[in-house]
């Protein structure tokens, strides 16, 4: 049952992208092969999963198109990955077990396909085919979640200025909440906006989405510390080595995934009053709490 | 009546842009200085300018609030010339009479302004006061501008392939009408929209965006040959040092000036049913061809 959402919702948020991102024969061709090369490295999909499945739960059905909307989170998130691994930053040179952007296209390049995905993302955000009112909407809350106050460019800041400093709990709280649960927060937001949820509604999906996206972050930073590179398809041990500011590092590893499950139960309470229609998003959220990579 | 439109419209554009980004107080402060550095480093806001005089032109007198859709454009304009001072890209240590943004705040704080800048824009533009079809009408237009295919992004790609290689004309074209031409002719284009523009008035603005476009490119390779670095504000004589693919590299200087006075007729022309409506962007248009930086 998660393994054919999770397949299935992979399966529809790739199709979306293929059609969506310029093939790589279209001038000027360096820049499309870079960004299909970010692209289609690998991932989950889980933003955009996350996000159909809100809007599954809100409409009672996948509403249609919504798989355009997951796209558009994913070139978000993969914007973030590529500029996150240039050497200015983390200096990556693997990423879902390929080698990162600029290190197959040069950075000048790396940078431009960050820059286009997002603006793709826009593009394609702003011709969904839900009404222009729940367009303009969910535009707003995205780049809120992407965004300098409380967003994940806010939170890759203080997560780089944190580096080789004593972390301490208000600011790993704000990383984590800023770098990692606001996309996600807005990945299942947007999703109910989609399908036309009510402001009470979208309340308790955004409350839903700050608790696993913090969970989520904080089993990032435990396999981080206890998985090989290999498992993770990306570079393992890099927060310890660069001292990043981390739960694992301030709290151990078993009270972190302590702190994990609690916030699933807290992310589940918050959509008690979706009774059955929650089984989908509620297994999801079981679910990056015991993945392993 | 020029400098007037020119001096109003720069005041009312930087206080949107004061109004719109978040202060330099808000944490986390170093991307919100870094950001504001840029944009307040004294341009001369041509593109809000451009489409505020578009409005203005549409609706016979300037819709209340366009003014945020003109700070938007410049986000977008800024965020481009941050990246592109990154040492990956040109490498440039002034901009605007100032130290670049990487020079001031460091290689990855000035990627993420960039980016920050993009995702504000966006921000900005899902809550302009217009219309819901309209907003999600003019976003599509800019990511467009901005984008790879014909856009910013695909002329900036283009220009540093160019770098070093022998100049050819369709090559040079694709350069100015899609890294300048583009996100020109985006702007007076969502000027329109904002003021209410028909399908028949949106494409005569569509005709003159790409000619002054165009123009304005070629004079800026003029200038960067015949201007000293203090006049320009950035460094001078770029292009020649770079071997980029330029109009005067391509036809000196005299036969470009020609090339660019002649785009100017034609944007004008194509303003023609307008009738004295069109005055101030014609104007301004004349002005793109005569300035000196």
């Amino acid at each position: 049952m998660l393994k054919d959402t999770l397949e299935r919702g992979r399966e529809l948020a790739d199709a979306a992208l293929e059609r969506l991102l310029p093939p790589t024969t279209q001038h000027p061709v360096s820049i499309h092969r870079a960004m299909r090369h970010s692209v289609f490295a690998g991932g989950k999909r889980l933003r955009p999963i996350l996000c159909m499945e809100a809007g599954r739960m809100v409409a009672s059905s996948l509403p249609g198109g919504i798989e355009e909307l997951g796209a558009a989170l994913e070139m978000l998130h993969t914007y973030s990955l590529i500029h996150d691994d240039l050497p200015a930053l983390d200096n990556d040179d693997l990423r879902r077990g390929r080698p990162t952007c600029h290190k197959v296209f040069g950075e000048a390049i790396a940078i431009l396909a960050g820059d286009a995905l997002q603006t793709q993302a826009y593009e394609t955000l702003a011709r969904l085919q839900c009404p222009a009112e729940s367009r303009v909407r969910i535009i707003e809350e995205i780049a809120r979640g992407t965004g300098t106050v409380d967003g994940m460019i806010g939170g890759q800041v203080v997560d780089l200025e944190a580096e080789h400093t004593k972390p301490d709990l208000t600011m790993l709280e704000y990383i984590h909440s800023a770098k990692t649960a606001a996309l996600i927060t807005a990945s299942v937001v947007s999703g109910g906006l989609y399908a036309g949820a009510h402001e009470p509604e979208v309340e308790k999906l955004r409350s839903f989405g700050q608790s696993i996206g913090l969970a989520f972050q904080i089993v990032d930073d435990v396999l981080d510390v206890t998985q090989t590179s290999e498992q993770l398809g990306k570079t393992a041990g890099k927060d310890t080595a660069a001292e990043k500011a981390t739960y694992p590092a301030l709290f151990g590893i078993d009270e972190s995934l302590k702190k994990a499950d609690g916030l699933v139960q807290t992310a589940d309470a918050a959509l008690e009053s979706f009774g059955s229609r929650a089984k989908s998003l509620k297994s999801l959220a079981q679910f990056l709490v015991v993945r392993k990579k």
